[in-house]
């Protein structure tokens, strides 16, 4: 059974809306786009980018319809603004636009931390206009950058966390679950803070092991027997710079607590190898291996489960 | 050009040995096993494993010519035996075969540590044995365990790390270099301390930063947002416990060295995030990710020059 949230099927007003405006239609940007034309988004997608050639090549991906670097221009025209610009240049862009919204424009973002999306907008957005703001973090990501990687494809079956605030309109907030539903994601509502603790565990401490670890390799070598699992164990470490130090900013509070949970971890481990405490490592990988395979299996069959619903 | 050692192609005699005995025949002991037939070898391979199940489908696979669970029975007969079992079993099946080995029979390991198969050997081995002892730790792996998942492929344009003792005859040092070499795999010789701490740094620390990262994660929660970065971040989470924790046991000393030196990089990453030193954690991602991608660009292009080669 498909709980269409509060919403009855085939009325959802997003995919009947004239104008979406994209702000930064890059990987993930894009692949929305290509996710709401998929799921029957009829209308146009404009898409906002600060270089020419990123629009050119979103057009030539089929994500949006038509491209301007003019922010404010599109801003005017928009029902629905999607932002999907590096997180730190969030707090400028909804300077930019505040002034320019047509009343009840839904708002909605890609961001990969939803506390620091919170307090941008409660400086830069007017109070009427955060009654139609929705945060949220589809989760889905590759190894590519820009609009030449996007597709729909990419987004189905993963999460998508939707972080409502206190006065978001609950029509709005039914919708933009909707539409993420739609997309093919598996939504999930949290609170902002639990949202960015829970990343930095998942997502941020990842990628931060996956960097340490090549910053070990390059202090200490061994890089000539660097094989398949090396590769795997790093392949966060490929991913842009620009977004993830933003991220390492936006989310530092969680973050560091997160950094610190992993030092105790860290320090149980080693103490158990200095020791040579078989049976303990034995007990702790198996129970590691457990907990991962169990969530594995989980995991790829959300993809199947999903196709039985739609 | 190919350089086949200090050999002349189509010679090597190990190609044309009798019998060839695998103590182990999983995953890695029966991919061997399959690369030396599909290289050359067209004498008999005898498996030994202490369930005769494992022995059953190493067989249906193709890997082993006859299987058997007495080792001493197999090591008669063997002109090249090759261990395949977990580490801590090595000092044992050394101390089983050492009374029946034939006169210069070549032994050889697929071992992930050296210097421990070295101070096992020394122990348990006869000083004229030694002679014809090469270690070698050919690095390829996957999640599957058991000679279900071999494959001759596997092994293909990946590593495969030679440590000669001082007393190992020349000629069969050059032998065994030759037979991972035509089995597929990139030879690279050194001494055993070397490729201890340089497989505490590739593949050690990997492996156990991947349990550390899910055991933060069984600590501090946050699952239910876990996508695909995460399960590629903890992959080496569901390798084989037992042979993960004799590795742990084996290589104790240089894993020690190695979480060291991961905790200093991991005591300035955090430094730089508390202090939201923003320029300082850009250069470090881009450091890690040029780093990376320099290595996964060279890496990746092996195998076409492999077989370029062939």
């Amino acid at each position: 059974m498909v709980l269409y949230w509060t919403m009855p099927t085939d009325t959802n007003p997003i995919f009947n809306l004239d104008t979406i405006v994209i702000v930064g239609p890059g990987l993930l940007g894009g692949s929305v786009a290509l996710g709401l034309k998929a799921a029957g988004h009829t209308g146009k997608v404009i898409g906002v980018a600060r270089s020419q050639s990123t629009l050119d090549i979103a057009i030539q991906v089929g994500c949006i319809d038509q491209g301007t670097t003019d922010l404010v221009e599109a801003a005017k025209q928009a029902d629905l603004i999607l932002l999907a610009t590096p997180l730190k240049t969030f707090r400028d862009v909804m300077g930019q636009i505040a002034d320019h919204l047509k009343p009840g424009c839904i708002i909605t973002d890609v961001g990969s931390t939803k506390s620091s999306v919170l307090i941008d907008a409660h400086e830069q957005l007017k109070p009427e206009q955060l009654k139609y703001l929705v945060p949220s973090h589809p989760m889905a990501g590759s190894e590519t950058q820009g609009p030449a990687g996007a597709s729909a494809q990419m987004l189905q079956t993963r999460p998508c966390i939707v972080t409502p605030l206190d006065q978001s309109d609950p029509k709005t907030v039914a919708e933009i679950k909707d539409m993420w539903d739609r997309i093919g994601m598996q939504v999930i509502e949290m609170t902002p803070q639990q949202h960015d603790e829970h990343s930095a565990v998942i997502s941020h401490l990842p990628h931060l092991l996956n960097v340490m670890l090549v910053q070990t390799a390059m202090e200490m070598g061994g890089m000539e027997m660097a094989s398949t699992g090396f590769k795997g164990a790093t392949r966060l470490a490929s991913s842009n710079p620009t977004i993830r130090s933003d991220i390492l900013t936006c989310n530092r509070t969680a973050i560091l607590r997160v950094i610190e949970g992993f030092e105790k971890v860290l320090a149980k481990m080693k103490n158990k190898i200095d020791k040579d405490d078989r049976q303990g490592l034995l007990d702790d990988l198996n129970q590691a291996m457990d907990f991962r395979n169990h969530w594995v299996n989980q995991f790829d069959h959300r993809g199947e489960s999903g196709k039985t619903d739609m």
